[in-house]
């Protein structure tokens, strides 16, 4: 009997054939803005608004990330640049099986999230700053984060006491102060369509 | 302007949503076995198989998980231990998205592949286990590895200075010294058309 185990599998899988059977391109929308911005609320939202369109994708943010392959971290600035470098890796992973992977994220370091773009192929990573102002931010609170870290009970809070830097050439801006969910999720999805990443019939 | 970032979003996509949309349900296929024994080749062949069939796979390996998101770990148990746990938690994810993924990791403790068991729902762990006799997995010695253990040049290598736990109940177990890789790959399918993961006619 011929055994083929010892023969190395060629013409694999890969991500060209993932994305055909699948319909559609395959990206990191990285949400990155302040705490209370509203970069997870916005994630989920155009999560829906893809689904509804037929589209696979799958979002990543502290709910599943911190609780889960990220728990051994803190919040120093090494642990910091450790979470965003292996949320990066899983990021790419996604794409690689051809799903639209949306991050929600303060990243709040440029050369971190400039890290995750160096990551994968150019174009793959689409920048969406969710751009808010900090008394904004802080009047939502809407976690009591802000209350805690003016407090001096949470240390090291962006925004606070901890530095954001902002996005320099974002792919989009969303101003979650100005705009709606709506209007914000649809000049994501505008911007997807007018990249041909999915099509307007999807 | 009424501003909906500060209400939380309700009604999120979920995974039985995502199943939906995909045509079938998600697991994770994991793979053990001794280096050399036939994981990787059966694993991408049996994503060929499923992909034939319409159905949207992933699979971990050494080639995009030790490159990458566990680039920074080494061979020693603890080593060991996170590397298994971190691709356990990337691989409860792609359940999550939906995906059917399959892991092909030596994996030699019990202990840490019923970690991965246990984090996941009842049923959607299924342990493959790749057997096949030392002596042939040393025999094929596709990487050159075998020979460097035996020549002390690596250490701590599966089979040869360090343990390999099998499977006590594995749901699948693959002879590759008696079976074809064909063989292997139907045994596989119709485990998962029996289990209602996939339909006959995916």
């Amino acid at each position: 009997m011929e055994n083929k185990f010892i023969i190395p599998h060629k013409g694999r899988i890969n991500k060209a054939d993932r994305q055909r059977l699948m319909g559609h391109k395959s990206v990191i929308l990285w949400f990155t803005g302040l705490s209370g911005s509203g970069k997870s609320t916005l994630a989920h939202a155009v999560e829906e608004k893809l689904f509804s369109m037929g589209i696979h994708t799958y979002v990543l943010d502290g709910d599943n990330i911190r609780t889960g392959l990220n728990k051994d971290l803190g919040f120093s600035e090494e642990d910091r640049k450790e979470n965003i470098r292996r949320i990066g890796e899983v990021a790419k992973l996604f794409v690689d099986a051809g799903l639209i992977v949306l991050t929600a994220f303060i990243s709040p370091y440029r050369r971190d999230r400039d890290f995750v773009r160096n990551l994968v192929e150019e174009g793959e990573f689409i920048e969406v700053y969710v751009k808010c102002p900090l008394e904004v931010c802080e009047q939502r609170d809407v976690k009591g984060l802000y209350k805690k870290a003016r407090q001096g009970i949470i240390k090291n809070f962006t925004g606070i006491d901890d530095p954001y830097e902002e996005p320099l050439s974002p792919e989009i801006t969303v101003e979650t102060d100005k705009e709606s969910v709506e209007e914000s999720v649809d000049k994501i999805i505008s911007y997807l369509i007018k990249r041909g990443i999915i099509k307007d019939g999807n």
